[in-house]
């Protein structure tokens, strides 16, 4: 059974991997809200309402069930502030259709992000510096290096997000999936999962091509599936924003009826060939590769699991609602098997290559 | 002795570097130039002209004189891509001055500089996607990886710039030293230094704050020291461009003397900490880590001997110049001996932090 937003039905999400959630989670949030609090990146008690209201810990937790407890809070705290930062900043705000503002704010944010000596006027500045300050007490330096490059790929993908909202540009799909692979965030997201985990990748491992397809094909699933997530409030917003719904609707002359279907069956190629891949690998992963893995795995299921209750997606007020606790139903087959590349998007096509594993 | 330029005095450079060039750098150069015409990148005879006057060959191969021809070949061949897409589409032509435009056309560089089969209508794409693919049959994925990362670094430092001169800004020196560590293109230039090389720095030198230091310093002093190039070529052009006179002119209320003074100073003072942090890392390092080093030695003595010669900041007409021949004199001395950190730049202090090595 989908769901239904205005005149459109959803179908459910086919999501064969492990569900799972840190045993602590409840405890961790408590710790985490109160950090946040305290933090003063937030403006006003409806901005940290908002803010607490992702359950970012929840969504966390889900991707590091086994992390130590203070690993879990320094990378749940990075993910409150990406969504506080996201809605200040970014989606929404005086920057949001102000490029060259924008490009400035995200060098000096990514800044704060590399050393701890950094300045900056935005309030969320000194509030990123203390969560990397964190990491960097409980990570390698290799581990927050490669989060900060993590950072700043994501902060890219905003800025041509930003870009293309000031021209009034609605991307084709090529583009926008490339877009997407940096914008959604999940760059950083992923590169946490050594800092919440301990165990540091070897290059080696990380720099395969192969590894490198699953985590972008890992991230891309979890941005089509939160385009789906969002979709009620995009619509009760009624902006002409830049999803994987408008994009198909603007490129293949659809409906939103029409466009749903597609990006569906899209979003499950894609995931098939993170499973089929993922099989191909995972045989000769060492143990830090596995947990990482793991981590790709526990993600996709975990940001389902998250973004099908969370009030950031599902609350239409000015205050956001409790957290929902409905069962969640799940699609048996996938909806599209059609071996892939894409059609239309070259920029991905190497994920298929036979090679690759 | 210094030089004149219009009705300033520039005072000859403090520079107690090694020099050193690989010896069969003009051969080299001569591949190189047949592969930039054949690449198909440049839209004209006058562009084509430009690319090749600057000498990229001769700049690299002071960086790595002890490299394989093709390795000194294929990383002199992304310094020729580098200069002419910084011509084409960050410093002039129409995209200089449009953040949204260039966000996305960054990306899509990007792209092609990360996978092979990345798309993109922009003739500086395709020869960009060829020279990674030299870098992936030379060096290790690690290697090519961080290229990657360090590309998106200098990307998001013009994005920065592009945007400044939109909105017809001059940038204070903390945000512009930060800016400039970026735009410069000293991120992705030393990072070839391993490609070059054939060395594999370990992670745990590379991610060091001492290591990161240096390579930050060697950014700056390189960078500070091509403003100081390109000077006439500035003033020729009479515009307001973003650079270390123009900062500290504005910031500082100066005029072009003494702003140039002001510069030198700042200048020795970093590369003064350079030195001193050197000589504390040097001898602990392993022999990758020796290596890139020396790279950042060479690299900034190495910057200075093509700097003070290439057509491409001394011609002034329509059509460059032969590169000059002419004996270079060196300051005997810094000109400001102060130790650091520098006033009104809390963003690179941690340069001077005591407990760096």
């Amino acid at each position: 059974m989908g769901s239904r937003v205005s005149e459109v039905e959803l179908p459910p999400l086919f999501c064969p991997l492990e569900s799972a959630v840190h045993p602590r989670a409840r405890q961790i949030e408590k710790r985490a809200e109160e950090w946040i609090a305290r933090s003063g990146m937030c403006a006003s008690e409806e901005e940290l309402a908002w803010v607490v209201a992702t359950h970012s810990t929840d969504f966390y937790a889900r991707f590091v069930p086994d992390a130590d407890d203070d690993r879990l809070l320094a990378t749940a705290l990075w993910v409150y502030w990406g969504f506080g930062f996201d809605d200040a900043r970014c989606d929404r705000g005086p920057l949001s259709t102000r490029p060259a503002q924008f490009n400035a704010l995200a060098c000096q944010v990514q800044r704060a992000c590399e050393n701890d000596t950094a300045a900056g006027a935005d309030r969320y500045i000194g509030a990123l510096r203390d969560i990397v300050r964190l990491f960097r007490s409980l990570g390698t330096p290799a581990q927050v290096g490669r989060f900060a490059h993590a950072h700043r790929a994501w902060l890219s993908g905003v800025a041509w997000q930003v870009g293309n909202q000031a021209l009034g540009r609605m991307p084709g799909l090529n583009d926008f999936l490339t877009m997407r692979l940096l914008s959604a965030g999940g760059e950083p997201t992923f590169a946490m999962l050594e800092i919440a985990d301990g165990a540091e990748v070897p290059d080696r491992d990380l720099y395969r091509p192969a590894v490198r397809a699953l985590k972008e094909m890992a991230i891309l699933v979890a941005a089509l599936d939160n385009d789906r997530h969002s979709l009620p409030k995009e619509r009760a917003r009624d902006q002409a924003d830049q999803n994987i719904y408008t994009v198909l609707m603007h490129e293949r002359d659809l409906t939103l009826q029409q466009a749903v279907e597609a990006a569906n069956g899209l979003r499950d190629r894609v995931l098939l060939r993170f499973l089929r891949l993922h099989d191909r690998v995972r045989p000769t992963a060492g143990p830090e590769l596995a947990a990482y893995l793991r981590g790709l795995r526990h993600g996709i299921r975990g940001n389902n699991e998250w973004g099908l209750r969370v009030p950031r997606y599902l609350s239409l007020g000015r205050w956001p609602d409790a957290m929902e606790d409905t069962a969640l139903t799940w699609a048996q087959e996938p909806s599209d098997t059609r071996p892939g590349p894409l059609e239309g998007a070259p920029d991905v096509a190497w994920w298929w290559d036979d090679d690759l594993a």
